[in-house]
């Protein structure tokens, strides 16, 4: 799905072409009157001759003065620290499309929605992204039912266009990491399923079907809450009772973050005696001690393929899954002949 | 100046007396039809009464069909992970006077700023924040020049309204958090001063006073980039070399994280033979073991003055300084007797 929408030339292809940003590309085309150099524009117009490209026909409202718009309604992406490269990849995508990108944000306030949702259909956009720092379901606000709307991280029943992350790959994947590298024992799921429904439900559910393939499965489960003292504290309790892990599935960066502090307090060592893999790859995972490997929440492409689908001809009815990539780094050994 | 505009009792203050949300109180006392229970809507309007709350003039238009608005202009605040609660102080701030927040985003292009300011123009605010995700000096776009502007985290020169972190008298809280514990020699800076101006020569400012008033001054400093890797690599090298800091400035939280991580690697415990003191409180802080006593940037603050200056009367015609509160934790103790 989101594959044939890339498969056209957009303006991010001839603006990597011409070595310029998406935004200088977009105003140069648009006929804008920017100021660039001679020769950088036209570098910019031969890249669009050379790749045979053809601007989106939205794109011509860059000439007008209020031009074609996506509103984003989020909950609390902005001011909850997590979710923010979604906004980075609509951002993108709507300024390769022609499009401003107008966002506003419930923090998360039910009531506040529908008047938000209002507010930008009188501000007439062209269409509306719904989206949540979590990964959920939702009841998508009634003033959203007659827009054209894509949902992204949430999904909210069939037929309703929504991109999210592909979690069951995910979780197999995660599960790879380990078996890859030969482990069959002591591997320890820590993390609660319950409270995080889907994320947490969809990993296990690769992750069990993972470890299965390569003939093996969970030792023991630890729960505990998705944050590092939690983590820290489970784990703690866990190896004061005896508990003797050989790799540990965490199911996000913090809760790796907390578990790296309590194998550090008990004298283990990352990879030697423990190894890790974990899921999100927030920037704690390339700042821990060793490096975590993690399966990377696709934001960024997440945003962009929401936007690429809202203005498409044909939006999806239902969901698209967004792989989840691999990120391998130095957490992660085979196991120790202990 | 933040002071007085904070004597006036705020849909904020109706909204804690009434035990429910700004977003909440904003529309019920807007009029709006809002789906909430005949007791909560009394609680609210009792709460207004008792408080003697007189909504500002523009919250009346809360009930016509498209509202007050104020627009956001940011550098990569949202796509940047750094900045967020600027955003999230403005949008509180801007539901308690009545006004909807817009937000755009230039991800640092600032060929774009000048269309994102039109933009936002055209579509009628009543005024615009102009804000970036590093404190430091910027250019006015000229398209705003004759708009209605409060920078936020940034600074234009005289006369440019703008709310800025109190960096000065951060440092020297930091240094106080170590004087009164005791320190006064082995007293080491780590992160470089050069490239992160504002923030950087200013925390060292108010460092450099505080020690003084104390007697003493930096025993040495440790040049390297505000990043974790960096700041382990450049401590560890001065550990190898034979420095023992018996205190650490680090100039932000990842600097922070470096120096936790090479000090456990030399087999040096926090606060137990290395005190650490920081800037920012981001989520590292209280996620490290030991927790991090840091300075903390006074975003949500920033943000919610910044629009209390937009919409209020007498926007002033220069600098306000937000204080930087001080989040005391346990990576601070006495000097050992080594």
């Amino acid at each position: 799905m989101a594959s044939s929408a890339r498969r056209r030339v957009l303006l991010r292809d001839v603006a990597e072409h011409a070595g310029v940003s998406s935004a200088t590309a977009s105003l140069v085309l648009g006929g804008r009157d920017v100021r660039v150099s001679e020769d950088t524009r036209q570098r910019i117009l031969r890249a669009a001759r050379e790749l045979d490209y053809r601007p989106n026909l939205m794109a011509r409202s860059l000439r007008t003065q209020v031009s074609s718009t996506i509103g984003l309604v989020a909950d609390t992406i902005i001011t909850g620290h997590y979710g923010g490269d979604i906004i980075r990849g609509a951002l993108t995508a709507s300024l390769e499309h022609g499009h401003r990108l107008l966002i506003c944000e419930s923090e998360g306030d039910p009531k506040l929605e529908p008047v938000l949702v209002d507010d930008l259909v009188a501000r007439q956009v062209d269409g509306i992204l719904f989206t949540t720092a979590s990964h959920d379901v939702v009841e998508l606000p009634a003033a959203l039912a007659d827009q054209r709307v894509v949902l992204v991280n949430c999904e909210a029943g069939p037929g309703v266009p929504s991109v999210v992350p592909d979690e069951v790959e995910g979780g197999r994947a995660a599960a790879r990491l380990l078996t890859d590298a030969g482990h069959r024992e002591g591997i320890v799921l820590v993390g609660e399923t319950l409270t995080r429904k889907l994320p947490a439900q969809r990993r296990l559910e690769g992750l069990l079907a993972g470890l299965a393939a390569a003939g093996t499965g969970f030792a023991d489960r630890i729960d505990c809450a998705w944050w590092p003292e939690a983590g820290f504290d489970a784990l703690t309790e866990a190896l004061a009772s005896g508990l003797r892990p050989r790799a540990l599935v965490c199911l996000n960066d913090r809760i790796a973050l907390g578990a790296y502090q309590a194998l550090a307090a008990a004298g283990l060592s990352v990879p030697g005696d423990v190894s890790v893999v974990s899921f999100d790859d927030s920037e704690l995972a390339s700042w821990l001690r060793p490096t975590l490997s993690t399966i990377a929440l696709p934001e960024f492409d997440m945003g962009r393929t929401a936007v690429d689908l809202l203005l498409g001809d044909d939006p999806p009815a239902g969901v698209v899954l967004v792989p989840m990539p691999v990120r391998e780094r130095a957490s992660v050994a085979p196991p120790s002949s202990r």
